[in-house]
């Protein structure tokens, strides 16, 4: 019995049309001889439509609660597609998170999932069913209903497909693959044809929005082959796979932008040992992500410190730091909204010397001037100023040749 | 510890504003020392929403997969509720019926409740919750989610308050109780202080639709005092009792009107016997709902045999009349949609005499004739013309004395 897992994202089931058109899909999969798992998301916005409900009774609500709400989107999606399926002619059953038993801790709204119970699933399998899974929820060992946090669908897919040992697992979505950069700032775009798990990491983390990271973790925990698709069209999309099994030789796959931090600098902080960790422990005991972080050369005995963290999160961060920094007699705070973070990401930067040289010289010929640098082992990011965020992205996407 | 069980019909929960104000009075009586469990539909028309989605999907939506659907729209209540009491600063928690334990058997849409399992929801009293539980559902053994048809709520509360052993079941709805008629029709129609369970099932099966059938059974066989009352207003509403704990002594309790039923006359049926058995039961295998039958004086061997349906059913009853009315011979069908029924409804009439001759005469005096006559051991009902139906109201309303 070979087994697929497909999950569907919110904009592939936004109403009973394309419900019908994952339907389609589906069973064209099963009639080649596929048993098939199905996850599926909330139907197109009624996730939003059920917080936006939440707010109108109270501004905080209760985590648990939150999840009982959330978790109804999902339910609503599998049943429709379970019906979709059998008015096509083909047995299916829909099923919740708590009903295939995907067991979870009790972290309401960002849970971890602890264990899947694949027996049910099997059993629908062996029936010649279809298998629908509502995504995004688990259930704790008292039965209470949690969700796995935004994206929380495609780890369904992803730990579904370790659990049933599938032989392939399709995440299908609104986009074609896994692009070279963002095709509506550069139309020159490449879809790539594989990718490794660690360059979509990066690039997820780096702001890519495909996929959700702690998928892409378990996938490659496991060493379960995705396939990005899009569901709109029959083309295939791109592979995420371990280094190994990729072909190609690019020195980069990828150029990401993120419009989304902002920039904190503590000016005139005293040079003494042990600052910078006061600063940064206090920050990271609220929860807010410190990214970027420069501290330049001293002078006369004082130094500046930059870092930078989300822009949702910069009003939090910025009351704090200015706490601190009274605290350890700084001399003032200075915030930057008007930043960009330009990334390249790629495992050949491992082997190829010169990238970096190669990225900050299509900057430099651009005459755009970068504030702040960091690297990791694949992956190099400039933070410049906003205004010329496309144009350097632009400019770095042709310099290491994805626009011939 | 004093529990009381609350139900909240969707009317009441249609919106957050609406819901906030369900949590105030739910905490009114919390405060007073009530251990309550909180019974919610669906919001407003969320439960017809949910099945227009399943229609564009499909004309025969499987039943198991609609049970998954529709449950979404309950649960959806039951978090916001939670939240709306919590933010009053209340302990609440929210529960499916497959949380709670509400066993029921297999069939789909109109499943029956089995068996309650109450551990949890004493376990949540304990520790001092507000317990909410979603109306109108259940599970199977095999945890595949049911529900128990419209109304369903009120038999889940019904229920609820003889597993948990509760003192008082309070059923909220749109109106302030059970009035002695519809006051659409007649503005003088009367609140009844108390009715009992026997009057308002047969009142039920009559038209009135306050509250479902059989959540009225359940709560007759274990004798369970229900309050239906308004979540509009503090009101006191009506009380269903048995009726020796009903004092005062009222010859009829209510008159009511169906205008949605049909008759149909089978002509010159042969007067041979098992003519009408064969007709009924072949119309009962259809699962239509005959209701009242008259057989006509036979002339000359022969005999008309009319009865009414549900309107919805009539389409489906007639040409199956047709069919039969071919094969036994009979001259002809006639169909007549402008019917209404007019009865009355009390458990004095058991030792009161004279009470049909005073309701015929109502109906005399206002120069409405009687078509078809059917009498129960505490109704009396009449088909007349449907154009005459809400005069006959009035009148027979006027005679039994509830317009003073």
């Amino acid at each position: 019995m070979k087994i697929m897992v497909q999950k569907f994202g919110g904009s592939s089931v936004e109403n009973p049309e394309r419900i019908k058109r994952v339907a389609e899909r589906v069973v064209s999969c099963r009639k080649k001889g596929w048993s098939m798992v199905v996850v599926v998301s909330a139907l197109g916005d009624t996730t939003d439509e059920l917080i936006e409900l939440a707010s109108q009774i109270t501004d905080n609500p209760p985590a648990r609660e939150m999840d009982m709400l959330l978790s109804t989107g999902e339910q609503i999606s599998v049943a429709l597609l379970a019906m979709a399926i059998q008015e096509l002619g083909y047995d299916a059953i829909s099923l919740t998170g708590a009903q295939v038993g995907i067991m979870t801790d009790k972290s309401h709204t960002k849970a971890k999932i602890i264990d899947i119970g694949a027996s049910r699933i099997k059993k629908e399998l062996e029936k010649g069913r279809v298998v629908i899974v509502a995504g995004f929820q688990g259930v704790t060992e008292d039965q209470d209903i949690t969700t796995l946090g935004r994206g929380g669908s495609d780890l369904t897919a992803v730990a579904l497909a370790k659990a049933v040992s599938a032989d392939t697992c399709e995440i299908y979505t609104d986009v074609e693959g896994i692009y070279t950069t963002d095709p509506r700032i550069v139309p020159q775009a490449r879809k790539l044809k594989a990718i490794t798990y660690d360059e979509m990491l990066e690039m997820a983390s780096l702001g890519a929005q495909v996929m959700q990271a702690r998928s892409i973790e378990v996938a490659k925990k496991f060493d379960i082959p995705l396939h990005v698709r899009s569901s709109f069209s029959f083309n295939e999309g791109t592979l995420i796979l371990k280094e190994a099994d990729i072909m190609e030789d690019f020195v980069i796959s990828g150029v990401t932008l993120n419009k989304n931090e902002a920039k904190i600098t503590v000016c005139d902080v005293p040079d003494k040992p042990g600052i910078a960790a006061k600063i940064f422990k206090e920050v990271s005991k609220t929860g807010v992500n410190v990214d970027t972080i420069v501290q330049n050369v001293s002078r006369k005995g004082y130094t500046d410190l930059s870092f930078t963290v989300p822009l949702a999160d910069l009003n939090k961060a910025r009351s704090l730091t200015e706490k601190i920094a009274r605290s350890i007699e700084a001399g003032g705070i200075l915030e930057d909204k008007e930043i960009a973070r330009v990334s390249i990401v790629g495992v050949g930067m491992k082997t190829h010397p010169g990238v970096a040289a190669n990225m900050f010289e299509a900057l430099a010929d651009k005459k755009i001037n970068i504030s702040m640098i960091t690297t990791s082992e694949i992956s190099i990011s400039c933070i410049i100023e906003k205004k010329n965020a496309e144009k350097a992205v632009r400019a770095v996407h042709a310099k290491f040749g994805f626009g011939k």
